[in-house]
């Protein structure tokens, strides 16, 4: 986040060093990878934003849907991080889903932040769920909001419109695939791609993405590494194309 | 369904006695009781639309919120039943979570006709979509729709007035409790409860509600057996009151 | 275990209240019925002991079997408690099994206690070696020892004697049930049965019985219920018919 | 397996071709990699033999153990393949442990055959019980055998002796790691490696290995690579030092 005066209430800390935040690139390389080759100072975005920006990215920046925006997340337990609690013990979290967070999540300023720098002038209104679902690795967004009408064409041939635009937007990307059918998380295991499915909702004319992820790699460290190529000057995929699982 | 008309759309299949969908009564307790009763033919609701109906009906009813309904639900894997898939196999459906029948499930009409009967002045425009989740029994529905001015108090005050009145709407409910934490399915795990949390999103003024239940019990053969229960006047709660098993 | 010498070296403290230790009696009702009722102190026994005593019991007490005895028990993650802990966290536990307390299990002299003195005449040599399992109920044992010559018959009509004897051995009890089947934990999900298969591996003439339980129930607090019940004088089944949970 | 006439009794079938078994090299590289390297027809261990040969392989060949061997596998529900059936569909696998085929496992005589290659003179009498556990990947198996007297060195020294007789029978091999911890399945997942923990239970003078690996990978088709490689003359590594992921 770039303003040092949203941190307290975020992040429930006054940040150290104010004057490096804005020297400081969002490490999301589809949309700044310019500034991180050039960085010294990079922030690596969050399991959750990278899923949810990515899904809403081309629409939002298309000006195709109105402000009205639900992402629903859903995130094995690996989120959580090591650090031992109940919620995390094998017999709370196996076999059951919760919601959590519902007053506000940690993730959701950044997530709000980059969406809005794609299209300033349309003020959006983000509801963030996340939810803990019995599984190690894995994030699946899906997020909704109603189609300006216009915009695309009506009926199934907007679905093929919509598609073509997420995948021209994103066709020089080595790590956002658009699929066509719904992906699984288990697609993404230990790997450092995210998955995107847009389509709409025919009956409501409202636009559903599905993403996917590995929190622990493209969500994770995966794009830490990422950054870091393009920092150095490697290749951005270099480390990236196969990698070890654990857990 | 109570138009014969819908089925083939919907369920693949014409309707072989349509003159009984008049005499059908939708077997859900808590909105249908005294026709229940009297009744000789009851259609027990699906689990999908039980989590859903039970989650949305007090603010629909008291005309809280807009039109514009997201459900985004997420369900164990004995939700598809015992018929053997690919998708119910453990190597597939452990440790993923994926959204399916994105472009209409079977289970919206249900949804839609109760709610709206419920309001019928308001035509809702409601967006389900079902998510598999690796776990065997639970679903959890996370419901989102926006505030309409001037209904209930601004802030924080607003949270407690919303959950007077879920409290109100199903204090004589025996099998539906309204929560003050966010409920987790593994807390409805064989027991007939359906646990609802109404909450709001302060900062977009929308209404969020978290209900869970067991899709076997109140989603499944448990509210079968309340149903009958009320068919042939026995004490509602017979059978069902077995405590839930936890972990 | 009734030797206060022994606290030290398998439990890690002294036992504060030796005298006491002879007044305790082991809470196996299935051994210790009569001598339960008329307790002041009894000793609730460990989940593995409970699966692994009550399905070699049998076989000891006839003097089936030479004294080599290998009990290979797999465990749920709720048998390690609520205490957390690397091993207890989801991201650690799922997917993944492990042997532990391989140099030996604080519940190993319990077990050799109380088979031995089944058949004080036949020293034995008891290994046993406890596994974590992803699942978080239920304990199964296997067990293994080499048949003495001359008990029972030969073949596949040894195995009915076999069956026959354990039946009988068993009959009068409400909690043990000697099955046709392996039986799998799932079965005892949240119910009291201890569920015990007895069979024979032809080719090495050695027995092979399969037991499981729910550790939380038959192993855990049910068993606790069924002495206590013994204990005040209740019937000995009372709150402890619940069915049980499948899948 | 090398004998046609044994074909019928284990894999329900009689061997089409019993002239080529004679010119078939059985494809587990530690023990017949020269072999490999000149055949013409290779046949891939199965994922059970795999584990429990080369778990047992060094204390067998030494001559450490009595004949009386006791295999007790676990593993994951990919061993049983796509197939669907009801023991693989998640709601029946999940959160439950059971043993099969308890009267003879077609892996049976492929273990049998392959031990006693290593020690002729030595009758084995093996039994081997797999168990299904509720993960995707890996078998982990628990042997046991007593040691035969004067063999090794008593007491703790007896731990280290055996230690280093594994490190030294497998120093040469890349994928077979003797490890100091008992190890569990999730570290061999996706990789080519068998992790093995050789030690003594020494109340009762008994050996205890505890073996893991994938079943998918050293126990399937990694092992079929490494076998590919050799005959094909590659570096017998290639390909196998990182591996994608799925399911």
């Amino acid at each position: 986040m770039k303003e040092a005066a949203d941190y307290p209430h975020w992040y429930d800390f006054t940040h150290p060093a104010p004057e490096l935040l804005k020297k400081a690139v969002y490490g999301l390389p589809e949309f700044y990878r310019s500034e991180i080759a050039s960085a010294n100072l990079v922030a690596n975005p969050g399991c959750y934003p990278t899923s949810a920006i990515l899904a809403l990215a081309p629409a939002v920046k298309a000006d195709l849907v109105y402000p009205d925006i639900i992402i629903d997340s859903k995130s094995g337990v690996s989120g959580a991080g090591r650090t031992l609690s109940l919620n995390t013990h094998y017999a709370e979290a196996s076999d059951s889903v919760s919601a959590y967070a519902i007053e506000g999540h940690r993730h959701l300023p950044e997530i709000v932040q980059e969406l809005q720098s794609l299209n300033p002038k349309n003020a959006l209104s983000v509801t963030f769920i996340p939810h803990l679902v019995p599984m190690t690795r894995g994030i699946l967004s899906s997020c909704y909001a109603r189609l300006k009408e216009g915009k695309i064409a009506e009926g199934a041939r907007g679905r093929d419109e919509l598609k073509q635009l997420y995948a021209d937007f994103y066709k020089a990307e080595p790590f956002v695939k658009v699929v066509d059918m719904p992906p699984q998380t288990k697609h993404t295991w230990g790997n450092n791609f995210c998955l995107i499915y847009p389509t709409l909702d025919l009956r409501t004319n409202r636009l559903v993405v599905i993403s996917c992820l590995d929190n622990l790699v493209k969500g994770g460290a995966g794009q830490a590494v990422q950054n870091m190529n393009l920092m150095l000057g490697f290749k951005e995929t270099t480390g990236l194309e196969a990698l070890a699982i654990y857990p």
